[in-house]
């Protein structure tokens, strides 16, 4: 079984690899197009790499320090001495996985580009074989990273079922950090360069948007890349594996069998195969309609999402045995939960529906309503994502046996979240050609192509738009769930180190330390969204700056004689992107350390649990909040009160530039915030029994 | 003993409303000045009246029913039968506690304008003394309502100390109801009206603020009197008897003894001694700077807080004995967490520290920039205040005893509110005189008075502000630490019902039916905070249009030669704000029980923890950033940053308007919120424990 097991997990793995090859060779075979095209998609693909290169070096630092302060912890025996070296390897993958995505989006934007030339759906075709090549590259170095730590542990090492979920949970650590990093510095990045690029360009100097002219426009585009792209990769490796190792460490927990540890490789590496087909639906006659075009990429999603709902029935039949296969329903609520709060974001974001609709509307009487607007259509639209996912644990748990046996239930939990993210290789391929088609659209106006061109690859864009809503119900619910997951994770490590179960006794919610761990906790989310979006302004400030000056001082930049620096506004949004991320992840690593040894075990339990439940909502409310404004603003470009150029329009604009860290730098970034916070606590568990104050 | 704590307490009653009475008096014989001001004063106090007319008609049906319900409840057995009636006593004097106090800052509003016409110095004791009134009335009416109906549940009907914390928690649920009523319908009321008179009046018929041509002008007024002294009034006789009560009910609970519910009742009463005096060190001398009279303001609170600090010790250990005297340094927790979260929220608000002014600078770069640094203060100015509860609440805990009787703790933690609010007399007072400055402004303007008068008038005003600041950590500190309270009062309640033990049994935080109930707990102020800026958006809608259609249809309103038809504007602002308030106080009195039905009591406890946690939170968010705007627009005001009527000024004037409805409305609502969601759970609990599913 076992043999089996890593067999299975890696073929898993290997497949996924191949077919992101086999895909990204696809992609590659597209002609680039025009030589401006060529030079302005060289040029995005060299800023992008510089800023992954500066980037990578900072993040070495700080992986050099905690290597360092783990190693020390393993020599005085408060860790395994695997930890310091899974946390590397978490790391890495995190990062690898960020910048082949990376790579193969700034080299298919010059490519969709050319290929909406020759009509819509041939631009679908490349944009969403780069999203596949970035979906199948996360699944499969999550899937190897897991399946070679598994063979090395039990057959190098050969270590108990529980000191390899231990020893794995930690690389879930360094994958969340290095997540973190590139969240918060890629959304800095795109954002200061949005705002900069927007601000002087658009509202100052009255040029159109992306306008070779704008010194900021190489710098936007990316953004786009090194935020949305490289960010979004090693943000889901990290849901993707955190959600499997912690479903793992649970079902060890609760069943001491490794056939518990077994089922949520297997329907991960299930779910690679439900995918990959999944994509060979993604296609659509030429000439197609926007909705037709949804249509191929809903069927694609629709089609592995109930193939892995019905094959896991038999799966976990099979795995599990007749006495527990009920917990089937957990992986099915975990799926459906997801949908559904996809659904419940596309209802309050999309133009289609009556939030946004009415959004639009406040837009008549001043930007001052449209802010409120969007304020609370954000705040409203946590009410059914935080129901659905109530009703999810409350299933998961209770189908899973745990009115019996709170350990399955707990397991029932994670395997949720399992469930949600098993076919993510499709789920964030839709949702990562979204970019790519972005930026294609960025090359098509620079390169001065036919304006059908610009209208296509927006049409890709928006469809993109109503994509990513469901990725991002996705990422939410499985971060929500994932977390919850981590969180009874840390409670059974607390619980094998010794001296350990009695300073973890007494978790009942009216214990001081764990309501005052609560009430920090639910802190934190506020605490870290106003760092990060000030960490926005300050950067987007020094665009802006910059910008002004090239517009002074270069003579000819206005009538198209002269180009302008481009490389020092990337330069500029690098250097300061990497200089704001620091402080965010600092504190994210060191927070659960300081709670813990002021307010012991219980309150660090407290405070995982307070920061999930008030970093789902924020999270939800920005995201959202953002979505609306972005989408109020294109409704009204649409020509409704009063179009491009109205004063309503120029008020829907402050919404979405508002709008833009909310959705794109802060909100995703407290979604690896939750779980980074577990992750610490669990691989810092031994020193706060060991250290604590209360 | 027993006899002399009811004396005692109906003594400090008594003295409070005397004092308050023979206040209102002095207040009454000032002049009202010019025959004019008489008029403008008479219509606003004229629309007050009609307003709380008709939103005591609408609450009225409210009250009717609940008093239905509870009666039927009682005759089921699932509620004694005192229950109907203290909830009527709550719901009533909560009520007259906000009409007095607006009857009073009505009354006073002119004699403030008057006096001001004579100097700085006998304006503020105009003001200062109205606000007394208030403040003394609150307290005086709190005590009393408690004092007579202990004497009535012990001496009458002979009831155990038990049964009598029990009852006299139901009219703390009037009391909340009362006043979320209260806060939200006014809260809407003077936004609206605030947001409509700005809009149209200042921003489109470009006349200056509270000029007598704008239509919407004496409904901004009333809007001062309705929202901010009626409002609050009512909100912090609620906050002063939820906490004294929850105190004597965990007292019971902890101790079994009369002397524990003693305490509260005791310290209360001393407090009102001690605020009498505070208030009699408010002078100054005449041609006093703003410093001056800021320090004889801070006199007045300081000096009442440091004598209840010191008398409590002796107190304390006179009346618990020696074996609980540490309890002592609760109280003293409770104080100083009070006077440093004030004072947090002014470093975040004032524009005499870096975060406003550093807010006023990204005026600089546009509205954009501005909307998101005061959202990040806001947020970020949540951290220390929950540090210092966090801390408060510990230090409460431990010193009571907690680490070996949990009862005894969570007494510290009711009895630290208590000591908050023990000298709510004197901090209301130096609170409530603010909106009765603005009216004498308001008066100032429409009466053409001299500028210097004006001048004066503003002084009052912006140093209200600073110490509206204290005010405001009192009231959302000792809202936590009494929801908190409230919730130990519930668990106790629910341990009391037959079959209700064995439901609560299970508090773990890992409890499924705790952890959802504390997700949809958090989810609650999100959501109510939105519903409530939906509210303030839809109302001032029809306010906007109403003020339009006047300005376009009086022929001679421009030029003055005809007054606008004030009436209309009071009229819709009330129609609109009643309209709107129903929603939110149904939703927060039938959310407990129904997730209580489905949850069970352990899902409550989950629901109240979460809803304290992200309330207090959203509470202070939602206040400090719309506290930062406001005087962020003032800085620029003053002259810098391109100074008034620049676009930088326009920026932050959004900003303002945006704040509005953050810090007058859905902010204050939240506080109440919080703790009407304990008392309706504690007064359905025996429902919940017979008829909940899970």
């Amino acid at each position: 079984m076992d043999k089996l097991l890593v067999g299975l997990t890696f073929a898993g793995a290997v497949l996924a690899l191949i077919f992101a090859l086999f895909t990204a060779r696809k992609v590659i075979k597209f002609p680039e197009g025009t030589d401006l095209m060529k030079k302005i998609s060289g040029s995005i693909r060299k800023g992008a790499n510089a800023y992954l290169k500066r980037q990578y070096k900072i993040v070495l630092i700080f992986f050099a320090v905690m290597f360092v302060i783990l190693s020390i912890m393993a020599f005085a025996d408060l860790l395994t001495p695997y930890v310091p070296f899974a946390f590397i390897t978490g790391g890495f993958f995190s990062a690898l996985s960020g910048f082949i995505g990376m790579k193969i989006a700034t080299l298919a934007n010059a490519r969709t580009a050319n290929a909406c030339r020759q009509g819509l759906n041939r631009g679908l075709r490349v944009a969403f074989s780069a999203g596949s090549v970035m979906g199948f590259t996360v699944v499969g170095l999550g899937l190897l990273d897991i399946s070679v730590w598994f063979f090395l542990l039990k057959f190098v090492f050969m270590l108990s079922n529980e000191a390899i979920t231990s020893a794995m949970l930690t690389f879930g650590m360094g994958a969340s950090s290095m997540a973190l990093f590139a969240r918060v510095g890629g959304g800095i990045f795109t954002k200061a360069a949005d705002v900069g690029a927007d601000l002087v360009g658009k509202v100052e100097a009255g040029i159109p948007e992306d306008d070779p002219r704008n010194p900021a426009v190489i710098a936007d585009n990316v953004g786009d890349n090194v935020g949305d792209v490289a960010g979004m990769g090693a943000d889901l490796y990290e849901s993707y594996v955190g959600s499997i190792i912690s479903a793992c460490a649970l079902g060890v927990a609760a069943l001491h069998t490794l056939e518990a540890m077994a089922l949520p490789l297997i329907l991960s590496a299930v779910g690679v195969i439900c995918s990959i087909f999944g994509t060979f639906l993604v296609r659509t006659k030429e000439g197609a309609s926007q909705k037709q075009l949804l249509g191929a990429l809903s069927r694609g999603t629709n089609f592995a999402a109930i193939v892995i709902a019905i094959v896991s029935l038999p799966l976990v039949y099979f795995v599990l045995g007749e006495q527990n296969w009920t917990i089937y329903f957990a992986i099915l609520a975990g799926l459906v939960a997801g949908v559904l709060i996809g659904q419940s974001t596309e209802y309050f974001t999309s133009d289609s529906y009556k939030p946004t609709k009415n959004l639009a509307a406040t837009s008549e009487t001043g930007t001052a309503t449209i802010i409120i607007g969007g304020l609370s259509v954000g705040m409203l639209s946590t009410l059914l994502p935080i129901i659905i996912v109530a009703i999810c644990v409350l299933i998961a748990y209770f189908v899973s046996g745990g009115a019996e046996s709170a350990p399955m239930g707990l397991y029932g939990i994670s395997l949720a979240a399992v469930g949600m993210l098993s076919t993510l290789g499709i789920t964030l391929a839709t949702d990562a050609y979204g970019p790519v088609a972005d930026n294609a659209g960025g090359i098509a106006e620079m390169a001065g192509l036919e304006k059908e061109v610009r209208e296509r690859t927006d049409a890709l864009d928006s469809l993109g738009n109503t994509t990513a809503a469901t990725g991002k119900g996705f990422a939410i619910g499985s971060a929500a769930l994932t977390a919850l997951a981590l969180m009874a994770s840390y409670i059974d490590k607390v619980n094998t180190i010794p001296g350990g179960a009695e300073k973890i006794a007494n978790l009942s919610i009216t214990n001081p330390t764990v309501l005052t761990g609560l009430f920090v906790g639910a802190c934190l989310p506020f605490v870290f969204a106003a760092l990060t979006m000030n960490s926005v302004g300050r950067a987007a400030q020094s665009v802006v700056k910059e910008v002004r000056r090239q517009f002074k001082e270069i003579v000819g930049l206005m009538n198209g004689q002269v180009d302008p620096d481009y490389a020092s506004c990337v330069d500029l949004c690098t250097k300061s992107s990497l200089r704001e991320m620091i402080l965010p992840t600092v504190v994210a690593v060191a927070v659960p350390i300081v709670v813990g040894i002021i307010l012991g075990c219980t309150g660090v339990v407290g405070m995982l649990a307070g920061a999930t439940a008030s970093g789902f909502l924020m999270a939800i409310f920005m995201s959202n909040s953002g979505g609306a404004w972005d989408n109020a603003k294109k409704y009204i470009e649409s020509g409704v009160h009063g179009g491009k150029g109205s004063e309503n329009h120029k008020a829907a604009v402050v919404g979405d530039t508002v709008g833009d860290p909310f959705k794109d730098t802060s909100g995703p970034a407290i979604n690896i915030l939750i779980k980074l916070l577990s992750m610490v606590s669990i691989v810092f568990a031994a020193v706060v029994v060991h250290f604590s104050i209360l």
